[in-house]
This record gives C-alpha cells, sequence and structure tokens, in this order.
C-alpha cells in the first residue's frame, strides 16, 4: 500500500477500504505520509466528499491514534454533550452538574481552541484553583467518585486531529463537513460514551452560518454515532444573537451560577433543559424528554444541581467559595454603557459583531498564544423582540485595555438594529435529528 | 494575499488572477509557499482544471521562475521540437541538424529523465567525447555559430518546474493535463523560440494511452503558444510499436546517422519530414510543407543534412568519426535472435513490452540515480503488417548482463503475435493540431 495510490483513488471518485483508511491515518500520525501527500488527500475528500462507513472508519482511526478513556468499570451510561461553539454559548458549564445531579455520568473533555470567548476550560478556570488538565487515571477516579468530570483534552488524545486541523488550517480544507464531523466526533467518542448530545449552531455567529450546512453536519455526526452504535442526537439551535446575557469569561461562570439557581436567562434555562433532558434519556434515567425535564426542574428548585457543582469545582481544586459570593470572581476596571439612540423594538442583535467585540477587548484569543483577560467582555440588556425606550441600556462593555475599548466598542455598537414597528424574538431550537428518543 | 485564499477559491472551483498566479508560482519556488499547501492546490486543479488564460500565466509564471534564454540578437527564426516521448523515437537526432541545414535556428535543450531508454542526451553521449551541459552564455555562441545546440536543460531552467514535479510525483497529481502541458511548455518556451512542432503520442508505449487524452494535451499546448503569440503545431502520433528499428542508446544513434544518409527506416524518415516541413514553414524558410519536404529531401540528398550533424558534434566536443563509422560506437557483447514461432503476420509488436525489456537490459533508468548502458537493446526486425515465414528473426536483443537478459527476454518475446490473415499496419501520424499552416 503506498500514499499515492490511495490519494489516485480518491482523486478519482473512488473508495478506500477501512484497512487503507487506518493505514493512512497511522501512518500520517507517525509522520511515515508526509504532511503533503495528507494535503492532496484531504483536497480530493473535501472536493469529492467521505461517507456512510468510510467516514465512520475514518473517524475511528483517529480516534484509536492515541490515549482512548476506558470507563467501562464505571457504573452508570456515561453521555456527554458537544457544541460547535457560538457567542454567550455556556451551557455545558450550569448543564453538567444539573445533569449529573440526576445520576448520569459525564466524562466531558474540553478543548480551549480560539474563538470570541475563551473555552469552558477557560471560563471555568477564572473559578481560584480550579484545575482541568488530569491523567487518564486522575480523570477515572474523580467520574467514580463525583459523576461529572470537566476536564481538558490532553496531548495524547487523538494525536491525528491535532495535525490534521493545523494541516487543514493552512490549506483551505476546514469547512468539509466530513473533516469537521469525523474531527468533533472522534474526540468525544474517545471519551468511551454510551451517548452524545450535540448542539450544532447557525447563523452570523455561529461556525456554519446556513442552516442547510449545519443540518448536513449534524446528519453526518449522528450517521457517525448509528454506524457504531452510539447514541446521538442533535439539535440545530439559532445563533444570530447571544445566548444569554453575559459574554465573557467569569461574567458567564456568573450566569451559569444563576442558572444552576433557577435564576438564568429564558434561553440559557431552555437549552439547557432541553439538552439535559436528552442526555437523561441517553442515560437511561428518564424514559422520555419529558420526564427527563421534570427531573432537572427537581435538581435545580432542589439545589442538588448547584451542590452538584459546588462538589464538582472542590473536587477539581476550586474555590467553592466564589459560588456563594460570585463577585469573588475577577471583574474589570472600567464599564462603558450603550443606550438605544431611539425607541422601537429590537430588530438585530448581531451575534458576530458582539462575539468580535469581546475578542478584541481580550476575552478570545485571536492566536493560539494569546492570553485571554478573564473580566473583560459585554452584557447583552436588550435582544430582537424586545422593546426599548430612547437611552435604555442595551449592553454595558467591561474593559480594562483602553486601545482594545477604542477598537471594540464601534463593533459592538453596530451590533444593535432599532425597528419602528414590533419584530418577533427568533426560535432558539429549530430542529431535532437522530433516531432515538 | 495568502496561499489559503488561493487555495480556497480553487478548492472551489473558481478562478486565479495572472498576479496571484505568478505570486503563488514565485512563493512557492522560494519556499515561502509550503509543499502542503501546494499540493491541496495541485489536487484543486487536477479535479476542477485549469484553462485558457490562466493556464497561459501559470506556463509564464513557471517559465520566468528560473534563467530564461535570450536569444533576440541572433539572427533568424528559433523553432525547437518536443515529443512525449516513446519507445525508439530518436526522431530529435536526425531532425535537428536536417532542419538546421535549411536554415532555421535550433535552441533545443532536453532533459534526462526516466524512460525505456535514455533521453537524446543519453545517445548522444555514446558520441565519444560529446557535452551537453553549456552555460547561457555558451548556448548562445554555440546557437549564433552552429544553428543549431543539442544541450542539456540547466539545472537554473525552470526551477518551479522541479520542485512541481517532485511533489506531484508524491502526490498523485502527476496526469492531470493543464500540469502536464504547463510543464512541457515551460521548459521549452525559456528557449526563446517564435515556433515549436510537439510530437504527441499515443498507444500502449506512449505515457498518453488514449487518442483522446493525447488530443486534449495536445490541443491544450497549443492554445498556450496561441494565447502568448509563440506558434505551436502539434501532430498525434502512433506508439503501439516501436519507432524505427533501433530501441537503445548507441543502436539509435547509428539509426539516426542512417536517417540523415536517406537509409533510415521509412517510418523514422516519414515522421522526421514531416515534423522538420512545419519547422521549416514556422521558421519561415518555406513557405508551404510541401516546399519544407523538398527542402529537407535536398538537404539529405546533397550530404548537407550529414555535414550539419558532423558540425555540431564537433563543435559540442564529440568525435565526428564515429558518423564515418558508426561500428566505433559502443556494442553489446552478445547478441541472441528471437525466431518466429510460426509462419504469418505480424498482429502485435507492443512498444511497451519491448521499452520495458530495453529498460530491464539496462538501456533506461527506473531510478534518477541509475546508470544507463549504451550499448545493449533491441532491434526490432518485423512489424505489424510485415509477412514472416516461421524461423524469421522478429528482433535482435542485444545484452551484457545475463541476470538482466533473465528477465528481460520474456517480456521482449511477449510483445509479437502472428495473425493467420494479412494485418493492416497502424497509420504513423494520426491528426495535426494547430491553426498555422
Amino acid at each position: 500500500m503506498t500514499a499515492v495510490e490511495l490519494i489516485e483513488r480518491k482523486r478519482d471518485g473512488g473508495t478506500l477500504t477501512g484497512n487503507e483508511i487506518r493505514w493512512l491515518i497511522t501512518e500520517y500520525t507517525a509522520g511515515t505520509v508526509a504532511d503533503y501527500q495528507m494535503s492532496a488527500m484531504l483536497m480530493a475528500i473535501f472536493i469529492h466528499g467521505l461517507n456512510g462507513e468510510d467516514l465512520t472508519v475514518w473517524t475511528e482511526a483517529m480516534l484509536t491514534s492515541g490515549e482512548v478513556l476506558e470507563l467501562s468499570d464505571i457504573a452508570g451510561c456515561k453521555v456527554d454533550k458537544h457544541s460547535t461553539g457560538g457567542v454567550g454559548d455556556k451551557i455545558s458549564i450550569p448543564l453538567a452538574p444539573m445533569v449529573g445531579a440526576c445520576g448520569v455520568k459525564i466524562p466531558m473533555m474540553s478543548g480551549r481552541g480560539l474563538g470570541h470567548t475563551g473555552g469552558t476550560l477557560d471560563k471555568l478556570e477564572t473559578i481560584p484553583g480550579f484545575r482541568t488538565g488530569f491523567s487518564a487515571d486522575q480523570f477515572a477516579i474523580l467520574l467514580a467518585e463525583h459523576g461529572v468530570v470537566l476536564g481538558g483534552q490532553s496531548e495524547h488524545l487523538v494525536p491525528a486531529d491535532r495535525k490534521l486541523y493545523a494541516l487543514r488550517d493552512a490549506t483551505g480544507t476546514v469547512p468539509a463537513i466530513p473533516l469537521i464531523a469525523s474531527s468533533i466526533m472522534s474526540k468525544k467518542l474517545a471519551e468511551d460514551l454510551d451517548g452524545l448530545v450535540l448542539d450544532v449552531k447557525f447563523g452570523p455567529g455561529a461556525f456554519m452560518e446556513e442552516i442547510d450546512r449545519a443540518r448536513r453536519l449534524a446528519e453526518t455526526m449522528v450517521e457517525i454515532g448509528d454506524l457504531r452504535g452510539t447514541r446521538v442526537v442533535a439539535l440545530l439551535t439559532d445563533m444570530s444573537q447571544p445566548l444569554g446575557r453575559e459574554v465573557g469569561n467569569a461574567s458567564e461562570i456568573r450566569e451559569s451560577i444563576d442558572t444552576l439557581r433557577g435564576e438564568g436567562p429564558a434561553d440559557i434555562t431552555e437549552l439547557t433543559y432541553v439538552l439535559g433532558a436528552e442526555m437523561l434519556v441517553m442515560g437511561e434515567v428518564a424514559s422520555s424528554v419529558e420526564e427527563g425535564r421534570t427531573l432537572l426542574e427537581e435538581a435545580v428548585a432542589t439545589g442538588r444541581a448547584m451542590e452538584k457543582f459546588a462538589e464538582i469545582v472542590t473536587a477539581q481544586g476550586g474555590d467553592a467559595q466564589v459560588l456563594e459570593n460570585p463577585e469573588l470572581l475577577p471583574t474589570a476596571y472600567n464599564t462603558d454603557t450603550l443606550e438605544a439612540p431611539e425607541s422601537g423594538w429590537v430588530a438585530r442583535c448581531d451575534a458576530l459583531s458582539i462575539g468580535v467585540g469581546a475578542m478584541r477587548l481580550g476575552a478570545g484569543r485571536e492566536r493560539k498564544e494569546d492570553n485571554i483577560d478573564p473580566a473583560v467582555g459585554v452584557t447583552v440588556q436588550a435582544k430582537v423582540g424586545d422593546h426599548v425606550e430612547k437611552g435604555d441600556v442595551l449592553a454595558k462593555i467591561h474593559w480594562n485595555d483602553a486601545y482594545a475599548r477604542g477598537i471594540a466598542t464601534p463593533l459592538i455598537t453596530s451590533a444593535w438594529e432599532i425597528s419602528e414597528s414590533p419584530v418577533e424574538a427568533p426560535q432558539l431550537i429549530a430542529e431535532r435529528i437522530g433516531s432515538q428518543r
């Protein structure tokens, strides 16, 4: 078998066997197949596609390219959730303790990556002392003892994806649906899951702008799960405006705490319950999503969800006092207020402009080596459909660096559009994809 | 401008501007654009194509990536011929002196490459003392003084092609017609030509097996010439059986000498005259191919073609005595005779089997670092359509190495098929492509 033979076959629209795909991924990870050969293969895949069984084998080959969790000794179903990422998306943080409090195991490993704000790890690390780096053994012990781990992806997890992603980034082959799907699924399936809920975003603030592409990505990931026998359900959700009110890092922890207390914004609360109910069904704790939702509401009402979060924070070395006193979390030195220039209904509250603005303030990374300022961000106070009077607060801009503020403010300001006539709020959850319910 | 932007555009079937193509080729040659980026671009070009103006700009960018001959100070039209290569194809060797004897300048630079036998350079170097490596200045002086140079491609000629070819070879992107066309044309057009005749082969012994692909390659190269204002004519010629009788290196020089004396095989003589007549028209020495052919026949009949060859050989340091006494050229120590197993008509005399057999004898290179044995080869004595009696000689196998002979003999033997009923000889020249006549 040579790399050239396989490239030629894919180039001409043919298919590769399972053994060929496994060989290619293994040899590429080992460095025997060169970057310039893999990039030609990726371009052929980009143009001709990679489907069904082939894509499942490709994903499986990626996930076995490195360390894989082995959690079968731990009782109970292991379920996780993955979001393709959006502005203000902190759902994982209230979701994991809520679902964990109901008895489903959540071995969550998150990436750091680039984005408008930090990732789940960056947000959690604004809690003093909170650790996310564990060995596979430590991870398994934490999961066995507490039922939930909010960890980071180790360097040994899916090394093929690390290499492939860097190569795709340099060769114009990032936005290929099979390559995105296999990248996401290989990392999640390496968590040894029984079930996975996917939150696939669409709209201007999402990686996939059009709902059609988001749907294709969701269907592709559900199919990978089906073909290997892992339950996967995907929701297509709106990302035209930020999720919740807070866009930042420490501020998103504060909003997560509110949500765990039952005092979160309506959209965050709703999406957390809907995703969580699917996880409880997959985790065989609820027999229907309706029952699942009731269980989650009870966990919040009784304080068990919040207690579980405190337990996780303590187990991972964090100071659980901040959960009682969220004002202990970092805050910015300065706050500007953005006011409505006229009365009317909010017609646009653009997630992308607010997201890029937050990144410019220092809340997110443009390059891997950038540091994040945990305190800066935007508080969104008027969302699409809301009625505002002239002079009402649309948003608050929390900043530390005057130069960054100067660049970010016009971007953030440009996000809003006020209409003279009433506007309907967009539907948060557009579709559900997946055969199991 | 970034490589990723250009790759993405081509990936999606878009076109690149002239400046973008020039930037890409320049930066790739300089090493700023990485191999893994160029291989993704090559795969996108392979699948989506590269046409018309774009391909002409691509070719031009390649040819200006290195040293280009500057021959405008030398009077007269400069014309050359290129063949895509075939078994027994020694046409350049009798052609250049014939056309040169009629007054057209021929600044021929040939490659060495891989193949069933050596290239034109390897064949010429079987003449003792014959040199092919010249600086651009030496090359121009030789051309000015003798009207013909049979030189090698310097390392400074089209460095982009050298890099691109190695990359294509490792990434399954060799057989893309635009990439083949630009590789050939960039090297030939770097000779500062007024006109170019192309001999595009098809059949089992050719790089392009099917005539349709050979035609598309020919049309593509003619279009590149048209768009930049260089006269280009292509002939599609048969490569199902070897050209002439000799397949080797020194033996092909002997057959070339025969042809210059008017005593060559019919197919070699015919193809040399047809290609040469086109060159004389392009070179503005003849006003029609009929007139061109008459001029070539006169050059042979009067001995001027042979004299010109002796002049070139002497100018390039070779021993012109071998032209008078071709038996001074290397010969193999052993010769086997291959006899017809039955009486009938030759139905097949397969160029590929004979070519691979000759290579196994040592006449050609499998790898760049291989040496060539100038003495070994095959003499083909019965070709398609010939009538043979049982026991007649089909071929002679000239060998030096017993192990190589053992591998080559069955291959060479398998080339012939004898039919009980008469067979028609294939037509040598199938089509002519090009607007000028």
